[in-house]
């Protein structure tokens, strides 16, 4: 198979992890005959710098054109204590979101054997857990009207929602619980929200659609409460944009494995993949951040393009890394620390 | 002292818990020589089914016109699911706070020794935990403009804040950090939202009259992660309405004890003292709801009026009923589990 992936490394450690899943994948094409051709463009910081946008139309382009796109990370602190600055990393990230009509963002939350007493939380309360959050992703208060009055006195933003908007986006969910446990959970707050009562009525007008699925309604509020308490309690979840945001974040310590956790933001043709750990700017530079979470973003991507095998192979040579020890600072406690590097060349190597 | 305190028992388990404070509060009147004058009024579905609206106008009257307001619960699972019911009685809570203009939710988190082990997470992350988050009450997008266009298919909502409402809450967060530990987080999302914009411009202008606070400024997702990982990290927190509302009940299970939490809505004339936990519909009349929190807000609401030794006489009896093992069910964990109208009776007996 020949690939066109579009390489987008971003800002901070982006660009380190994002060599390793190159790395690694281009080791699985090689094994697997596949031909992998990277399309490497700017995005977030970096991209301000060099040509003052955060997702510049040539970037677009090239994403638009792949198969799939792997993404690293984007923000810098530069830009976080300026409330008054005009262009920011993060507006790069939304428009790519919008752009490439990516209303779903898949993020799954999962224990690795290996790493389950790394998690804040006690072995019973996570052992088992498995579930999928599913994330609106170009709509919401992230896109509504927004802005100023009063001379600046006043700020608004608008959460806005559309019946389709939700309807696509339950559609991705129940699909997904009938392939699962037949679980769906609607995270809103519908004791307060107009918006969240439209989700709300949405989906149950969509039950009849799906019988074997047993839906479930719960404020976020308490589910932010009950995926603490017992996370493994939860299968598939859907829910609007700044939920999933806080949602998505929260659901990622909790298995012990943030610097793991992968993730894909699907809707139209083409599907971008990326870890769900941040630029981390602190680390960048220094070969020392976890790549696996991006390397298992590359799994998700084999997998979407049906690529099972090649997706499996991933997953196995993370699991043997983890087994033997070849990691990164963050999970190395006592043993030795692998730099970022050598972890990827180690993947690569043991494929 | 004469103290004229607002009774507002609500629903599910309000009623039942509340009358474990009022018996408690009623001792300590006793005790020291105190008269409370107990105002009972209708509130949430009760209110609802008896006049056909959740804060009653004579329920505000009395409210308005006490020294204090103590506060079960509100919510009825018979209207979370019918998203077209025109009166909910959430509605009276919205209602009630803004009219009482309490604009500030004081929501402590903090750790009991002795039910430490009863969190979710694991003993050396939790220990030394002693936060307060500040949650914005009367404003952002619980009262900004809604409604529905097109025929119903879009439904909108609006955070919307002025520049005095995040002033006003700021200022308590000073103060509060001022008398703690001179640590203030400001949470927002402000890489994406106007309003949070506001609330870091307006924060970071005030950082000049408090020169020995240290001020962060944190996203609402990464709080909600960081929460998990290092509670003990964090002191004095302040933040919009919607974010707080997510972020306590998520701090209020990290402690292991969430049917504990008392919290205070703070901001004219009047306060309003509730435990933060719901009104567990499942548990009402059962007699088996843990009345801790309610009495640990009336402690609140004696400490508020300055009646220091009062406060603390309710808190040591807390501990006293904790230690030996005089708990309801949810804390009984093998040993006996006393009803909600014994707990209460022990402690008013052993005050
Ligand atoms: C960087 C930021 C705009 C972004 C978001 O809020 O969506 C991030 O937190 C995420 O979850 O991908
Ligand atoms: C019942 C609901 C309207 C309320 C809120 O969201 O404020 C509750 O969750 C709370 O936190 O007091």
């Amino acid at each position: 198979m020949k690939l066109n992936i579009a390489l987008l490394a971003g800002d901070g450690i982006g660009p380190e992890v994002i060599d390793q899943a190159v790395k690694v994948s281009n080791a699985i094409a090689q094994k697997f005959n596949h031909e992998i051709n990277w399309k490497p463009a700017l995005t977030g910081a970096a991209a301000i710098e060099a040509v003052g946008e955060p997702y510049p139309d040539e970037t677009h382009e090239i994403c638009a054109n792949a198969d799939a796109v792997l993404f690293g990370a984007i923000g810098h602190p530069r830009f976080d204590n300026d409330p008054s600055a005009k262009v920011r990393p993060e507006q790069g990230l939304l428009k790519m979101r919008q752009k490439l009509g990516l209303f779903a963002n898949v993020r799954p939350t999962f224990t690795f054997p290996s790493l389950i007493d790394k998690s804040p939380l006690k072995r019973e309360r996570i052992e088992g857990t498995d579930l999928i959050i599913l994330r609106e992703l170009t709509g919401g208060i992230y896109f509504g009207e927004r802005g100023r009055k009063d001379n600046g006195d006043t700020a608004f933003d608008t959460m806005t929602y559309q019946r389709f908007e939700i309807q696509r986006l339950a559609k991705k969910g129940f699909e997904m619980a009938m392939k699962r446990s037949k679980k769906l959970c609607c995270v809103d707050k519908a004791n307060v929200l107009e918006s969240s009562r439209l989700w709300r009525e949405t989906v149950q007008a969509m039950e009849k659609d799906y019988p074997e699925v047993e839906v479930t309604y719960e404020f976020v509020d308490a589910v932010a409460m009950r995926l603490v308490q017992w996370p493994s309690a939860y299968d598939v979840m859907i829910t609007a944009n700044l939920f999933g945001d806080i949602l998505t974040d929260e659901a990622s310590v909790i298995a012990g494995s943030m610097g793991l956790m992968p993730s894909s933001s699907v809707g139209s043709k083409v599907s971008l993949y990326e870890p769900i750990h941040g630029s981390y700017p602190q680390a960048a530079g220094k070969d020392i951040a976890n790549p696996l979470a991006t390397v298992l973003s590359a799994a998700m991507l084999f997998e979407d393009m049906e690529l099972t095998d090649e997706a499996q192979a991933i997953r196995d040579v993370v699991n043997k890394s983890l087994a033997e020890g070849i990691v990164t600072e963050d999970l190395s406690e006592g043993g030795k620390a692998y730099k970022t590097s050598e972890v990827g060349d180690w993947l690569a190597a043991n494929l």
